[in-house]
């Protein structure tokens, strides 16, 4: 054991070192202007502010949460909790403080050269992504030799707990999952709330920001004589870094984890010759006991490659910063972390005891994920067909430009779902449910590389922002622009990424709860779930509608919140202009403050009902109607959701990109009946690919690592069937 | 058998002479003034028109599938394919003719009084509902008497065929389940056509009328000088008229031969001891194989019931025709056409060998239906508050007023998943999957009385499109539009039942799937489908998330066929008032029939690729994937399906109704940019509420009533895993 916990330890402080290094190496940079300054300052301390006062929510419900825990297994299941949320909380804090401090040094950066610009704008995003990938995987191996006896092979069993001394009232389990299971849901619970949280910030301040200064006032963007402009700018902080990084943490952690605790299963079953069957797939090095940590920890190997290779990718950036064209040395920095990863991942297996089957599972998820983001950008993009086609569309008013909108991304989820099901029966056929985790972890390996490569957009994003409120030459706003434009096409890849590695994981993590939930009193058994059968039934199948369902209410509630606080916001930027027509004229500052605890409130106190929903349906499901039905809850979920959230994700990029594509001169160019359209479409679109899509990837995850904890719990027939 | 058949075809002989009888007596009201003769002459011919084009594509349709079938299986199969087609397709006609006979007599009568015009627009909708049920009904005797031996509890068995004399190509299947099913497919097939195609036309005129007429020249609803108003009106005959009657009869036949099939196949496997168990649970009657025909054939009890209650019902109404207030009596009929038909369903189980097993399950789907129906009221009427709230955020625009829109229709799927989640388990926990198809069957029982108040309505909008048209008397478009408002409210309960009836027939038709799929080699087992195995693995889970793609990708496909439709017909509208300007000034009749030609032959033409679709997707998955990847396949285009539909229905008559709201005078009324935003939105909401909604019903029917009929010809084992 010791030597996997130590390559990963070494990795992780690696990587933290990195994160490290980088924000040191920005705040070198100079911060420009006093104006500049003073914007820099409100967008931060807007941010600390919300991130501080959602970290006092997380903060409460982790320990209630963790208390349940505690009382209902042990206290190391409350323990390994914590750790999780405090390192997915502090992810999401690393990676908003880099961020914060990048964006107005980009922006002065900018003033001297484009180089320079994206120099410091993508090192403010390998903060994060380092931060990142370091924090998931230095806890994960925390965790393990914290307690690492109740890991030990020798002494790994099923367990039978009492629960609350009530007689009778007994739940099996192995304890080690439990731990690392708790470990998972604890950054989930803070992912959840990040996201849904800086999703409703982000885009209330966006659309109120838009709807009264660009639509009632035509101000320009980020004029700063709108009051909404510096929350619009704190959003990007707080949802598009934040919370994304808190959710890739939570995907990277749950597909690691969910190997190791199958790995886990399979080793206390194999007794049972069906799992003995199972483990032969992989070879004879498997078969061998004292191979067991190969077995369970492989995945700790795996991903160090991955930061490994990513750390190298970022050096070839770097010393590639001298080239004319930046944006195909990002492309090919991304292709080379992946290509490192593999071959890394090719060398680990090569010394491991295993046969290649769980390469072979990883280099699929890869290429999965590869395959997913390119059909995000075919759709999204306004070099295809579909997009210029939905920006034609836009010629014929509002109504058909949201209808054809919602067509593009209804269309887009063709490829995904079919490249989904194909991993998933290629990887189930090569290592069961093990194979199909695997291929999760595949997708997710080199995670470090597309969490820069995203964070990196909404940085330049707030440089442009700073540019022009910071009234600087046009020439700046052009160079920031044009960065913001190339992390756009890069992102294309690591938004469908985010889409598909949350599948893979959610995926690994039923894959997990199904072994927890088929090992039944001291036996283990390879699951064995009926979609329906003579005993139990239409359960599964009635779990599967409920399932399916709640991704949809889910999404109302986030909508309802976003256009909401959006309406509040629009209320206090009317009230501002009336009661101070100076803030027209530009002669005095609007009170950019109020606006920003607005959003924040409104996004703090709106993100508890869909995070309730999101904790509470599994465990009601479970409870009252067993672990099969919940079992088909899942899965709906994730049928229901990974279609949707393709949609969201995909209709708002379309979106979004074919107004772009009009502003660009096209179909009459700004300020003609078509660009009205495409704002309209646009502002629709907004909620769906920034709030509503990132929440239901972290939706699926959190609902199934809940079910995989409290597995145990739930009865195998519920009581009305007894 | 006799007496069930001969029940069922006395039934059905006098629906259908209701039906008759219905069309003769509004043939006999006079057709009002010269300009309404000729207007109503208009809409006539242009429906006919479409329907015989599209008449045209599907008896080429039908004559290829059903060849197919010959040659697969036996000629009776083939027959009972087209008489489901030729059937379905004659319901289709029936109604739309009874409803262009009423439209404007509706009118005409309205001149003289309200309750006239009641009258006429009831009584062709009576025609309507009559002839459904009439003629699914006699169709499904006629078949099952034609071919009375291969239902023969006698001789029933296991058959194996071999296919193409290929040798080692052979399939097994109950011949009676075949033929019925083929019944049942035929019929789906037309309903699909019917349904696709007559939504594309309608929403196609709908939205091409709307965004020429209203928004670009300010002309009022119906104005004869709007070229695409004609074509708007035949829409509302192909499509809510044609196209509902086509599909619900689908589900009206595909919920009786669920329980048929499913009856034969615990027939035939009865040594079976798990099977011997299941029919236990129906009493000692089912286990005596004298009761056969009981079993097999209840459900004709049943609906021939449904029938009767429904005709007491029209006769209940027409004698309370003189009450000044109408509503409640057109309520009171629906509630008393389904008290009478759950009284007669007692009755029948008293008399019948069973115990109450079926009728219990029966009476749930009752309740459900009513249930569901009651939602969609909650969430689209604007007596309550969702629509109401959603109305007030239009005053933020169009943006906000679509987003709205989408969280209203996204909550709305919260009860109806719930209820039918919950009518799955109890029907299954009562009696097996034969229990859920008697909740089916509960739901559709009275169909004829939600068909009839179903048409009415489209009825009713013609009745005051042609007085507009006709510049009779505003008094009388105020009694037409006083008949449609009433028509809506009832209308919403019927949209409940449709969703809902499609779901559980659905449902049903998998549950008979599951059945056939079982049914393996020469004996019968009950159906254990496996969600994730150790064999077949992830196969299900893969065809699931496929089949939730499959739904939206339909749905893409309609949209865009509506929005490409609605934009040729914009660039005519267009082109008729530049090249004409005589048009604008009512001087000169602008060219209504080259308005109807161009979207009759967008939506024939645009209807085939979505209706390829779900013909050939269950085919290809189940061919290459097996009879499991398939079984998930349904269930996940179910439940993607069912959420989808629910969310598209009552999102879209949400924002119709706020729209309708503001008018009233709320928030601002006509004119105000409240409305502007309304407008808007209602014309996103249009194709979601009457193309994709309705579609994706009879989108899952079709696809579980292909893999039904081809069960016997899908791998148990895909080809890959042998």
């Amino acid at each position: 054991m010791g030597v996997f916990v130590g390559v990963a330890a070494l990795v992780a402080v690696a990587a933290v070192l990195w994160a490290a290094y980088a924000t040191w190496s920005i705040v070198r940079h100079s911060q420009g202007t006093d104006r500049m300054k003073e914007i820099q300052h409100y967008i931060r301390d807007g941010a600390y502010a919300f991130m501080l006062e959602e970290a006092r929510v997380m903060t409460i419900s982790m320990l209630v949460v963790g208390g349940v825990l505690g009382l209902l297994f042990y206290w190391e299941v409350m323990v390994a909790f914590w750790i999780g949320s405090i390192l997915s909380m502090a992810a999401g804090f690393v990676g908003m403080n880099a961020a914060t401090l990048a964006n107005g040094r980009t922006t002065e950066a900018a003033r001297s050269s484009f180089k320079n610009a994206l120099n410091v704008a993508f090192t403010g995003g390998t903060a994060m992504g380092m931060g990142v990938a370091g924090l998931a995987l230095g806890g994960l191996a925390l965790v393990v030799w914290l307690f690492r006896g109740d890991f030990d092979p020798a002494t790994l069993t099923i367990e039978t707990k009492t629960i609350f001394g009530i007689p009778g009232a007994d739940v099996n389990f192995i304890k080690g999952a439990i731990i690392v299971s708790a470990y998972s849901a604890g950054a989930s619970l803070v992912a959840l709330f990040d996201r849904v949280g800086g999703g409703i910030y982000t885009k209330a301040a966006d659309m109120a920001a838009d709807m009264v200064g660009k639509v009632e006032l035509k101000l320009p963007e980020d004029d700063p004589r709108n009051p909404a402009t510096i929350a619009d700018n704190v959003g990007d902080n707080v949802g598009d870094v934040g919370g994304l990084g808190a959710d890739l943490l939570e995907s990277f952690i749950a597909s690691i984890i969910s190997v190791s605790i199958i790995g886990m299963y399979l080793h206390v079953g194999r007794a049972n010759p069906d799992i003995a069957g199972l483990i032969a797939r992989y070879g004879e090095g498997f078969q061998d006991l004292a191979n067991y940590w190969w077995m369970v920890l492989l995945p700790m190997l795996f991903v160090s490659g991955g930061i490994v290779s990513t750390l190298i990718a970022f050096a070839y950036i770097r010393l590639s910063r001298a080239r004319e064209n930046m944006q195909p040395v990002l492309m090919n920095g991304t292709r080379l972390a992946a290509g490192l990863t593999v071959a890394l991942a090719a060398l680990t297996t090569w010394l491991s005891p295993s046969n290649f089957v769980p390469f072979w599972c990883m280099l699929l998820g890869v290429g999965s994920g590869i395959g997913i983001g390119f059909t995000s950008e075919y759709f999204t993009s306004s070099s295809y067909k579909p997009t210029r086609q939905l920006a034609e569309s836009y010629q014929s008013g509002p109504a058909i430009g949201v209808t054809e909108g919602m067509a593009v991304g209804m269309l887009s989820a063709l490829w995904p779902c079919l490249i989904i099901g194909g991993a998933m029966i290629i990887t189930y056929l090569l290592g069961g449910l093990l194979g199909t985790a695997f291929g999760a972890l595949g997708m997710l390996s080199f995670v470090g590389m597309t969490v820069s490569v995203d964070s990196y957009g909404p940085i330049a994003d707030n440089a442009s922002g700073i540019a022009t409120m910071s009234a600087l030459d046009p020439s700046v706003r052009e160079r920031t622009d044009k960065l913001d434009s190339i992390g756009n096409t890069t992102a294309a890849i690591g938004k469908g990424f985010a889409i598909g590695s949350a599948a893979f994981a959610a995926l690994a993590l039923i894959a997990a709860y199904l072994w927890s939930a088929a090992g039944l009193a001291d036996e283990v058994h390879v699951p064995n779930i009926p979609l329906i059968d003579p005993e139990r039934g239409a359960l599964v199948l009635a779990g599967m509608i409920v399932g399916g369902m709640v991704t949809y209410v889910f999404s109302a509630l986030l909508i309802r919140s976003v256009s909401r606080t959006a309406d509040l916001m629009v209320q206090e930027i009317r009230r501002q202009f009336r009661e101070n027509p100076d803030i027209m004229e530009g002669k005095t500052t609007p009170d950019y403050k109020r606006c920003i605890t607005i959003t924040a409130s409104g996004a703090t106190r709106k993100m508890v009902l869909p995070s309730a929903l999101a904790l509470g349906t599994p465990l009601v499901v479970g409870l009252i109607f067993g672990r099969f039905a919940l079992a088909g809850f899942l899965v709906g979920a994730l049928i229901s959701a990974v279609v949707l959230a393709i949609y969201c994700a995909n209709a708002g990029g379309s979106m979004d990109n074919a107004k772009k594509y009009v502003e660009e001169g096209n179909f009459g160019g700004k300020g003609s009946p078509a660009h009205d359209a495409g704002v309209t479409a646009d502002t629709v679109g907004d909620p769906l690919k920034d709030t509503v899509g990132p929440s239901l990837d972290i939706l699926i995850k959190l609902m199934s690592v809940v079910s995989l904890l409290f597995a145990s719990l739930f009865p195998i027939t519920p009581f009305f069937m007894r």
